[in-house]
């Protein structure tokens, strides 16, 4: 048997804490055997949420934490005044190496703040990335930074590249995954100063698939399967896919609502069509790893219920297992050494 | 009578030309009386084919122009060097007031080049922005700028909220339009340098209707009328939005013919599900203008086939008997007095 991964699990943030975290928890260890979690936040809340299920009381402890960080407090104040906050307790389990991951459906602010200061980076990493996966008609891809780091430098991305390529291919099992810039025009000498800078030094990387510019249009055909950007246009990937698919299943919907005729035709199809907005449906496939941490830090939707929480506390165990640190610290390693 | 708006049409640009440019510029003088429409390309080839049509002869004339600018040809070398190509030719009748607007559906870094340098900007505008209108759920919103200007200034952005906003007030016909900023987050401190910087500028200005900020995740929803980006972030929009809807529709379309059940259903949506999918079709409202030119110039799909075309000259009457050009020559004159 593998040894046992330790996931902190924030039982206070998100639109269903701590009703969804709970059963999130519960669900994820009847699921896999090889993972114990911490369920942080106010003990007697959760303890009698807690209390509704039968599941193996070795496995979930309760760690208290009388604070809640909210999604609107300023980030950087709530993580240094809030000590007692489930994020501050959750990640400090991270920092001293009693819990191996941490998860939150709370404020990103506070993730990001809290995964750098508290948990802290791998020595050499510069900036650590969100990296969401994002559905694709042929599976999905890695959304490398999505929000972490606005006005990114060029060897930042160079390195998120490196660490979505890693993730790509031992955690979701993707060999010699397909890099990909983010660019408005196909060709090399197109883009914007970072981008036009970044290229030549992906382009000489040895450890990396890099096949290029990608256009924004080709994303959601799959053509890559890491997506390489600065935060801000991957936050507007992210956040335009979300937005774009509710809208448009939505019209569609609303469409077939139109005559008796579609009606009719919209109660054969529903089942089909349920599937397919499910394959689009970014909660299938957990939160979005912040890369990079001496640990693991996940960030799931705000909106997140039992199911995304369970498949993020799954997530923690495959990047454990898959020694995925270890792997980020060789590579960002072999990198300095190889610049002396 | 209004006064005729003189179309110059590059009868040689885009995947279908010059057959689906000539019918489309058939298809609008038959729509439109107050309209006149230079058709310029290979003189023989484009008379054949217009020979093919019965149209009013006084009002499409045929303008011989040699060359032909490729899609993949260096934008700045091929507008300097072919002197008799489609594109040059055509812009040239702008720029000598033989025509009032310029359409093409051909390279889209030609027409950008050719803009400014043959055409010219209006005095005092920085950076002329591509606008593009996409579909919303509630109607459509003008994406400004969507490909003209990587790496803008503040000052550029507010130029482009300003132009934005006169465009959909009077050519889209929207009262005080919402003008919004993109940006990762809705708070006004968050975002990059950029929108940092140009945020309190735009709060500050009183001759737009300034919202704030506008998530990419709300743009498909209509929240805002305008919305104000920088070119690389912007042409991201709009290229995921015509990439995912592709992809969703044929997700859904696939999903349909999963089961004979849902086969059956699918004949019975089919007439509904092409009305939505026809709503959120960008060739439905015409091309994108280049606004800041002393005259006007609009890029359309490289695809557009004669629908698209036609709807593309009809807006230019629009943009003409709304006097834009004279709306956009007053407001940034207004903001240059006021900066002295």
């Amino acid at each position: 048997m593998s040894e046992i991964t330790r996931v902190a699990l924030d039982a206070m943030g998100g639109d269903y804490a701590p009703v969804e975290m709970v059963k999130g928890a519960v669900d994820a260890i009847n699921k896999e055997q090889n993972v114990k979690i911490f369920l942080v936040g106010k003990e007697e809340l959760v303890k009698s949420e807690l209390a509704k299920y039968t599941y193996d009381q070795e496995r979930i402890q309760v760690v208290n934490a009388t604070e809640v960080i909210e999604t609107a407090e300023p980030p950087v104040n709530a993580i240094r005044r809030k000590k007692d906050s489930s994020m501050v307790v959750g990640m400090k389990l991270v920092k001293n190496k009693e819990a191996d991951a941490f998860v939150s459906a709370g404020s990103s602010g506070a993730v990001l703040v809290g995964g750098q200061t508290l948990v802290g980076r791998i020595k050499g990493v510069e900036r650590p990335p969100l990296a969401p996966l994002i559905p694709t008609a042929k599976g999905v891809s890695l959304l490398i930074d999505c929000g972490a780091n606005v006005d990114a430098r060029p060897s930042h991305l160079v390195q998120f590249a490196k660490m979505g390529s890693i993730y790509m291919e031992h955690v979701i099992g993707i060999k010699e995954p397909k890099v990909a810039i983010v660019n408005i025009g196909a060709e090399e000498e197109k883009g914007n100063a970072l981008v036009k800078e970044t290229f030549p030094l992906l382009k000489n990387l040895t450890d990396i698939n890099f096949t290029g510019s990608i256009e924004a249009r080709d994303i959601p055909y799959g053509k890559a399967d890491v997506i390489v950007s600065e935060a801000f246009a991957g936050n507007v990937i992210l956040k335009l896919y979300e937005g774009l698919g509710a809208v448009l299943i939505g019209k569609i919907k609303e469409g077939m609502m139109s005559s008796l005729r579609s009606k009719i035709g919209a109660l054969l199809v529903k089942p089909a069509l349920k599937e397919t907005v499910k394959e689009f449906d970014a909660s299938e496939y957990g939160g979005a790893p912040l890369l990079g941490l001496r640990g693991l830090v996940v960030k799931t939707h705000g909106s997140a219920k039992a199911k995304e929480v369970s498949n993020s506390i799954i997530q923690c165990i495959t990047f454990k297992e898959q020694k995925i640190n270890e792997k980020i610290m060789e590579c960002i390693q072999a990198e300095q050494s190889s610049d002396e």
